[in-house]
């Protein structure tokens, strides 16, 4: 990953742990099930987010060299694999 | 949400919670990009199931009253919300 | 379904079906990749769209009744299925 | 795309072409939702499956004479933009 892009989805992922902590808060005090729900959504949206910075930075500093260096084939499997899973 | 709902769903959301501190610590120690992705795929999956969980627990406790007494279309229109942001 | 359910899915799904002939056309024309996936992803966008509404429809139609006569436990059922399947 | 993905692309998209028709037969002929949701489930499936292969065959056909071309630039932009739709 590029130094920036860790950076970045470091203070994401710090930021959506966060959030999740709130969420387990929510359901402890019984709160209504339909806006635990809007907030798991909202999760899930962040760590979409985080996994598009992470395939961007991917792309640059791994899949790049790769296909220039001759060995594209384990690199797309991957990032078909990476897609599938999306 | 049920008793039962609720203590599978603090439990699965601490569980993820330490999913996700794990996949920081991946970040930090700047691990290969599609492991990371799998591992946020899996915490997404993870959200996916507590939410079904609420979902079912929802429909019991809430939405099968609001349907008899009555006023079903406030829980309708929140439970269509709820698909469509899925 | 409700009637106007019914006749706004089937006008929908008559557009979504034109518009995947359209994609086929695309394929066998060599169209650009990038164009191609957009469109698949425009007609996955309508077949969400109608489910949301045939699931507005399915909640009047048939989990009102269901819950009312307490029938209920299949109906929650099949919903958390379909949810869990989106 | 490959001639064979483009080949198996057309084949599947026919397929998903008729599949789609059934299911507006489905809904003229008042079939049960919950069994509508789950064919329009699969199509969305198929339609997903198609992404996949349209997705590695861009990657074999573009996208590596791309990077090796010092063009990545635009090409990145592209796969992202993709896996954000996704």
């Amino acid at each position: 990953m590029t130094k920036d892009g860790q950076k970045d989805v470091i203070k994401r992922l710090n930021i959506t742990s966060g959030h999740l902590k709130k969420i387990i808060e929510m359901v402890k005090d019984e709160r209504y099930c339909v806006d635990v729900l809007q907030q798991t959504e909202a999760v899930k949206g962040s760590l979409k987010k985080v996994e598009e910075i992470i395939l961007d930075s991917h792309l640059h500093t791994c899949v790049v060299p790769s296909f220039k260096g001759n060995k594209s084939e384990k690199s797309i499997k991957e990032l078909v694999e990476v897609f599938k899973r999306r």
